[in-house]
């Protein structure tokens, strides 16, 4: 009787396809390849321990105390340099944290998006993306992706025909897809937005979790070579390469959007966990996390390449994928039009599940398709799990 | 240039006075009744020490891991026990945890508001209410209150000639005007709310900071009590009786409203920082709170009658206010008309900081009226502030 009362903006909000899969994925016996969790084996247990320590010790007051909305200001200058080594200069100014790339995006489209305003995404793309963008009543578009990323041809006829706000994107390692924009594409797409005036939403939440010895420059980074800065925004955390539940992660805006991106996370929460904060500054303090990085970066690779391989041989005569050159997923697409909704039933009752690939798309879902999370499941596990998907075929 | 990009409910959102003031309440040798922050000496030292030694070795790989929307679920049924000692009959399932209040009236506002939709508010009411309200663009209404709080009379007349959303009350030891919604008035209110069928929202971040014995029952257990439990959203936070740093509040909320609720959460930021929720259920466990509620509530009475006697000394010729019955603030109002924001200047030069009165209120603010924290200064400085306040008249 009461549901009339709930705003209209949140009633389109579809429930969750991933909590489902969690539930199903924690059944003894199933090995899960849905989630989109980092492996907990590899958290660094003693760095962490050191870091709670010097928290405790060093900053007891202060770590149990209102901070600023902004982030605590040592942090901020420690991302600066983080920033700095992927190719972005920023100042501690320009950093503002959060609480993980899921704010970074839900203050962005507040902050950005009225209803009814464009906002282009790749096909397929991050489902809490599209949340995000729904809840705040965008116009959703989506242009294709292939191996070498999203087509930015695609997008240049979009942007020649309308306006649009923006473009959110993964170009390094990407959720679902696993590709990576070209270099050539990079520079493509942010001389678009200079031209068109849009502004470019970079989520780069996996790019250190690099396979290759290949250099990506961050989209941010293309942008200040051609004067386009003040079109680009950058969102990344330490969910992936430190861990998670801290939810820490943060933004680099530019000046315009500065002061509303502030007083967004001012009213939205006052400021991010100073705990979770402190935590995050002391483990950098410790100079751990490029020794981490690499032993992340090392194990998922090792991972990948067993699952891929194993893939290739049970089942390459039905499914074909691009070869991500890192991250934490494998998409595929069955050649037989096999619809992968319908047949998670199958798989989980043989034991194993992922993510169907049509949750991922803004309109006009291939079913054929699926994610695949690689990176918590044993060498066993993922071989286990490629014999459960081929006896459920 | 770049400015027009921004949307249009962000463009109305201002600037926080609250930062300004917290930027001078830092400046040396300045006393400040500027904050809303608790006193960090009473800080729980020892008992936060032993949550996060068992946090870390019970439960390190979950602390760091991905959570539940919803809230840590042990946690949720500790915080379902609090509710109940506090009169309000809940499940572990009603509970949402959220990251503090703000986020919780933030979540509220983004499920319920329409653009337009009516909102109520006590004049004066909670500064980020306003804030997180407005950028909801909900039409914002007040009603005056007394020494028993919200003049429920003055409601009726407005619900009875319009419709309205919600009504937004902090019924017990408010901010900031310090004042408690009698008996009375809590039952006029949800009965009020049952016949009208408007939500309401009851926030109680410090009905555990008790000066009395008196018992203020939540205006939930009163709608229960006539069936009407359907329209009462309860939060609360650990903030004020626990730590803010942490970023840790509940909703309770009906059944109608769960499921919006927690796929807001989930868009928002996915879940609370795992690490806070489980440095609140550890210290949960020590079985400290009681205690802990006990140290501030004697300190901040203490504060608060060596800060009212002073006041009233002093000041008493120039200066009326209701005396609060716990909580952490002293609204007060000059009977001379003195502007208090113009006065601050004044006052800031003579070394002592308050938050004018004009912030806190959504139309036709007193400007003699100003509101007063005694919670963090030492019983020295207080004296100190109100003879540093006599000599700024």
């Amino acid at each position: 009787m009461s549901k009339n009362k709930l705003a209209s903006s949140v009633q389109s909000l579809q429930s969750s396809a991933i909590r489902e899969l969690l539930k199903h994925s924690k059944m003894p016996g199933v090995i899960s390849l849905g989630g989109g969790i980092p492996n907990p084996d590899l958290f660094d247990h003693e760095g962490l321990q050191i870091a709670a320590d010097a928290v405790l010790s060093r900053h007891f007051g202060e770590a149990f105390q209102y901070g600023l909305s902004e982030g605590y200001p040592e942090l901020r200058s420690a991302i600066g340099q983080i920033c700095a080594e992927r190719g972005i200069a920023c100042q501690a100014d320009d950093v503002v944290i959060t609480s993980g790339s899921q704010q970074s995006l839900d203050i962005l489209a507040r902050a950005l998006i009225n209803p009814g305003d464009t906002v282009v995404v790749e096909s397929p793309t991050y489902l809490a993306a599209l949340q995000v963008f729904s809840l705040a009543q965008a116009n959703l578009e989506s242009v294709g992706t292939d191996g070498e990323g999203m087509k930015v041809d695609e997008l240049e006829a979009l942007v020649s025909r309308k306006t649009i706000k923006a473009v959110y994107i993964v170009p390094t390692f990407g959720n679902p897809g696993g590709v990576t924009l070209s270099e050539n594409r990079r520079k493509q797409l942010v001389e678009l937005s200079k031209r068109y005036d849009f502004v470019i939403i970079e989520d780069d939440p996996y790019s250190e979790i690099n396979y290759t010895s290949d250099v990506f420059r961050p989209l941010m980074a293309h942008a200040k070579a051609i004067g386009n800065e003040e079109n680009v925004v950058y969102t990344s955390t330490f969910s992936k390469i430190l861990a998670p539940g801290t939810r820490v992660g943060w933004l680099v805006v530019p000046e315009w959007l500065k002061r509303a991106v502030v007083n967004l996370k001012q009213t939205t929460d006052l400021h991010t966990s100073t705990l979770s904060q402190l935590m995050t500054f002391e483990y950098l303090q410790t100079g751990r996390l490029a020794g981490q990085i690499a032993l992340i970066r090392d194990a998922y690779r090792q991972k990948y390449q067993t699952f891929a391989t194993e893939l290739e041989n049970e089942l390459g005569d039905v499914l074909t994928f691009h070869k991500p050159k890192g991250g934490m997923f494998l998409w595929a697409k069955f050649n037989n039009g096999l619809n992968t909704t319908e047949w998670l039933a199958k798989t989980l009752a043989n034991g194993v599940v992922f993510v169907p690939g049509e949750f991922f798309y803004c309109s006009n879902p291939d079913h054929s398709t699926l994610r695949m999370s690689f990176v918590t499941a044993t060498d066993e596990q993922l071989k286990e799990a490629v014999r459960r998907l081929k006896i459920s075929l």
